[in-house]
């Protein structure tokens, strides 16, 4: 392969330290340690999984675990009950619902009672307006790991040519407007485009979110190009993204594997995002 | 000229007789008729002139105007008031605040306090999140009358190339998704875009929001395309836009004038919105 390989476990260790020394050093001016609560509804073995790792680094990260689990059968109103206490309490500074709930419970209507300041998953349609508005608030963890890995590597956006494959209101729409603030031309394409490939061949940056294993192979990549690939199969020769790596390397300028490319920076950014609510709550804001 | 004229002021005038009769059987069914609160602050002599258009057409299509004038010194508080007031008043449908307010004001302060069920000009982060992600809103109403031009005018939307040159909060990112929202391959250009003209030549549907006299001439567009031009200055010869009027019609497959496209439709655009919140206010919602 000839591209530049691109490591989110590198940069997701290099941001997890950065909010640790942050809530270190908002405790030494006299703050609280930030506190994080995860929601988890049932048994799902998968959700357990993530919320498992998100606890274990939030602990790793300084922060206080604030951990909720309800049984599988819990009805809407005491979920909501839940969410109210969080959202009162000032231990909480962050709120994720792990996601997907149970099929009886209504999860959009869940996640608008969680209140903007401590929305750390960038969920709620008040933090998806500031994020259109070009106003601060909290970013979907996922696209803003993605800006975090182009700018560790240096990868120039001014003016460039960004072309984002997926429109999914978790990854695909926050990452364009991500790329646009950041003075990208940026192309939101998806699966009513025309000629995916030739317009994913205009990207200087291309970031695929399809959702669909090898959609995008050495035929859709400009020479030198930029690859982000958020997709994560789970297959019977281990997990795989939306682009064929093999290759696409041999083509792209620089590319992020999978695993060990986005996905190790959406529980970094989540981290990152609860360091920064509880300095806002705090009153340490910027 | 060989394009075809997209004709604003015919189309705003269906939109607003569809308002009209749509006014007429809110009443019919036994519900009220909207109320449009225009807030006009200070003297400002084209402020005068579109507030004075908006409350005619208003009354025009058989609802009741609200308007409310405050002096050029009124300070903050008393405008928050005010807008409390209005919002808290069941008579009142639709709050429009006139931009510019005067500089000693802080309108996005003002604006946050607009209820997003009353906000009939999309201008709120609340609405601007509904769109964002993809549910039911109110949509600034520039953008949502060019859609009215496009679906009136039978243009293929669903894998067509769309291009928007600019990124304004008002109209060039809610116009790129209320595009994504109809299957169109949509890219954002603007001032950071490298080669502006080649961006633009691959739009089928190219929409000029750039506030740029002229910014856009016959090199920039695709033989056939669709071509909106949403800039409005008021030069030596008259109103122009920014689009090269006279060189992009021989090129063009259609193309809206100025004065006389997209103009006309943002009033008929807000008067469908009033009627949509009152509405949805009445439990007449659809």
């Amino acid at each position: 392969m000839t591209a530049q390989l691109i490591d989110g476990k590198a940069v997701a260790r290099r941001v997890r330290e950065e909010v640790g020394r942050g809530v270190e050093k908002l405790v030494a001016d006299g703050g609280t340690a930030p506190g994080l609560a995860t929601v988890l509804i049932g048994e799902d073995p998968a959700s357990e999984v993530y919320v498992r790792n998100k606890r274990r680094l939030c602990v790793e990260a300084g922060m206080q675990d604030l951990h909720r689990h309800l049984p599988g059968d819990v009805d809407q109103d005491a979920v909501a009950a839940l969410l109210d206490e969080l959202a009162a309490d000032p231990a909480v500074s962050g709120i994720l619902l792990q996601l997907p709930a149970p099929d009886h419970l209504d999860s959009e209507a869940l996640i608008t009672r969680i209140p903007a300041e401590k929305d750390v998953d960038g969920l709620t349609t008040a933090n998806a307006g500031l994020l259109a508005q070009g106003r601060p608030g909290l970013r979907p963890c996922t696209p803003a790991g993605v800006m975090e890995l182009l700018a560790e590597h240096g990868v120039e956006l001014s003016g460039a040519e960004a072309v984002v494959v997926g429109r999914s209101v978790l990854v695909g729409k926050p990452m364009a407007q991500l790329l646009l603030a950041k003075n990208a031309t940026v192309t939101m394409a998806h699966s009513r485009t025309r000629d995916l490939a030739a317009v994913c061949r205009r990207a200087d940056v291309l970031v695929v979110a399809a959702g669909i294993q090898g959609l995008v192979g050495a035929d859709a990549v400009k020479p030198g190009a930029t690859v982000i690939d958020v997709g994560i199969h789970r297959g019977e020769d281990g997990l795989r993204g939306d682009v064929e790596f093999d290759a696409v390397a041999e083509v792209a300028g620089a590319i992020t594997p999978v695993p060990g490319g986005v996905g190790p920076m959406t529980i970094a950014m989540l981290l990152a995002n609860t360091l920064t609510a509880a300095k806002v709550q705090q009153g340490f804001g910027d």
